[in-house]
């Protein structure tokens, strides 16, 4: 799709996300992000669009939130030329952490993080694929940021604007998403 | 690391690989393969090596098995010109799903992939990041051929020997592991 307008593609992305009604649980509108992924056609023009804001911008590392984040986590670092880190639920990661807890709808829950996984020095984009409340995401940069990196970008494929995930985050803070969606 | 030699690079990513002994459990030496993902030169040489066995198979969806087969399963997918497919533990896929179980050291676990992510012309490549017992990926492998596609490959980067994993496939799958490493 290289010969598409940013707009072209943006509009065939956003039309490939598949909405499911009533998932996890009735009421909710749940934005299927897999056919992004499901062909060589939507992954690489996704690929294309979510580079084209980080491009030489130094980027030096890559963090991915367990497990959507995972998917194009690693094809971002992999393609600014930079090294990917995970993000994951307490227990699976396998050497010395730093952690974060975060409130959920019910109760609390924990990321962590590997302590020797960045250094001050990095410049860190962290990517997930949804934007909603942004629980998650505040936790995992409060993570990065504990670990001195002074340069940080949010990166998310879907933005659920109503929810206002963003108000969440210190004003100065560069987030950036592909695609709003109303609930 | 292009001027290097196939050999060199396979024994520089078997270097970067960490062991840390006595986890999740007493007794395992776990493998922990965050260190490959976590600089641009380790990155890039595994993704060269892992994508050297499968250019020019005509490759047109790679599936990755959750959590860590999404890390380079997609990043093989995008470089292959091939999709990505997801396969999840149960209640994360939002669409139909086919589902297949497969039995663990205690109990039975289950894995799903969505009905309409392959179709019986599709060439795939099943990726997971490491090969112990190999329950999982025969589940994965049985839920993939289930749907019809006949021509299937199977990789990972790291392949515990001495579990003998492979001995639970028929014996004409392609299944290749990058490095090997006793228990």
């Amino acid at each position: 799709m290289e010969q598409f307008t940013k707009e072209q593609k943006l509009s065939f992305l956003r039309n490939t996300v598949r909405n499911i009604p009533d998932f996890p649980i009735p009421g909710i509108q749940f934005k299927d992000v897999t056919p992004l992924f499901n062909t060589k056609e939507s992954l690489s023009t996704l690929t294309d669009v979510l580079l084209e804001e980080y491009k030489g911008k130094g980027i030096t590392k890559v963090v991915g939130i367990e497990s959507r984040g995972f998917i194009m986590g690693p094809i971002m670092a992999l393609e600014l030329g930079a090294g990917f880190v995970p993000i994951r639920k307490p227990g699976k990661l396998p050497a010395e952490v730093f952690e974060e807890e975060y409130e959920k709808e019910y109760g609390v829950d924990k990321i962590q993080i590997h302590k020797d996984s960045l250094s001050e020095d990095d410049v860190v984009l962290i990517h997930d694929d949804l934007l909603a409340t942004g629980g998650t995401m505040f936790a995992a940069y409060n993570l990065v940021k504990r670990m001195g990196v002074k340069n940080i970008y949010v990166n998310f494929i879907i933005e659920l604007e109503e929810l206002k995930g963003r108000t969440l985050f210190p004003k100065d803070v560069d987030i950036k998403a592909l695609i709003q969606f109303s609930i």
